[in-house]
């Protein structure tokens, strides 16, 4: 049967050693056919895992924008005759807060395995350094830019982390990462959780998870340029996460 | 500065080899002591990655069930004269839809720093794997077992997962899997994507998505003591997902 790969890309600057256990890295040394978010990005990240087939005679098509079913269908009967198709995004799980997800789609549609590899998610690597509550848990992607409409949704994800007891997780682009946190220390209640991650695998990683009263007696952390998530879980009445 | 080592234990029966990168082994092999969920289980996953130390000179220390964050700082003091805590649950990552997240935030709140090893986690590769909408997902952990009650949070997740396009996740102990397939199928609209995920990262790996409607049509999956992960996608007017 014809495997689709969800093949996990480094986070940052890291040798392979420290992003993917041996055995994925030697099952995606057996495929020559990739379909990636960046060509230019995955031929590096290629090379980083030392694939033992020259880059050039590797099969590498990119993802169209806004490709649609029929275009993922397409570019997995591409794949034909090779029996494994590799997926590859920019950085991270290639379907999770990435592109990806559609191609995997398709190809449950058209019968082929689909076959996940264990490798860096910052997602869930920012939750499990958090201390936050792992039990409940929603990932929201990118917040409104605009300042009232941001305001206005980490107050809306507040009160539903209050209410379910839930932890709220969201990311944002680099050069507005210290917008976001400004904006989380100036909106949210006081006894709020906050977890800043960043540089998540490398040799600079920043995890700090405290209230926003602390947050706010505290030194802003540098987050210039640096890929983070954000987590946030509001406090209940009693306190029963272990 | 002491650190709290986050470290994630293999789903199943498969070699380290298959489960950690190799950094984040030589890190565990590194650390003496250990806040585990289960020292049994802990002990053996401990062996499996070949910790140079015998175990018996190994201090292993067990959560206490429903423990408090006074409690969790207990446990990590008694981590001194060592700087450094490796904290292991059952299976998967400590602290996500398992124990170990007060312990994560004990140590933020004594200033250590916590470091997320990267490895397997059920929830993420299941959506990895699925094709659903990895932009924005959340997990519920159980649902309730109650028939009537399990039938309306499930009516009450698609409603939600259509409004706000928003992939569900969710678990359920193994030997009660196919009451929730079933209970899955009779619930949900048609063209509702459901994907089921079984044996993840292991030989008998089992992931499959497809329409409530295809579902009815086929034969159920056998789940029965599977470790399996389910997640549901409603339709909503228009494709977008990506």
């Amino acid at each position: 049967m014809p495997t689709l790969f969800m093949i996990p890309a480094a986070l940052g600057a890291a040798p392979w050693q420290a992003t993917l256990p041996a055995v994925a890295r030697a099952e995606i040394h057996r495929i020559e056919y990739f379909v990636v978010e960046n060509a230019k990005s995955a031929r590096a990240e290629l090379k980083r895992l030392d694939h033992p087939i020259p880059l050039q005679q590797l099969r590498i098509a990119e993802m169209p924008r806004d490709m649609d079913i029929a275009a993922c269908r397409h570019l997995l009967e591409a794949a034909a005759p090779a029996d494994r198709t590799g997926v590859l995004s920019e950085a991270g799980c290639p379907g999770v807060a990435d592109p990806g997800a559609l191609l995997a789609r398709a190809a449950h549609e058209m019968g082929w395995q689909v076959r996940p590899l264990v490798g860096p998610s910052s997602i869930l690597l920012a939750l499990m350094a958090s201390g936050l509550d792992g039990q409940h848990f929603a990932f929201h992607g990118y917040l409104p830019v605009d300042e009232g409409a941001r305001r206005h949704k980490l107050l809306e994800l507040e009160a539903q982390s209050r209410r379910e007891r839930r932890t709220q997780l969201f990311i944002e682009t680099p050069y507005r990462n210290r917008k976001m946190f400004d904006a989380l220390i100036a909106a949210c209640a006081p006894d709020s959780l906050l977890c800043v991650a960043a540089d998540l695998t490398m040799a600079s990683e920043f995890v700090r998870t405290q209230t926003i009263a602390a947050w706010r007696k505290s030194d802003a952390p540098d987050l210039d340029k640096r890929p983070a998530i954000f987590a946030l879980l509001a406090q209940a009445r009693s306190r029963t996460a272990r």
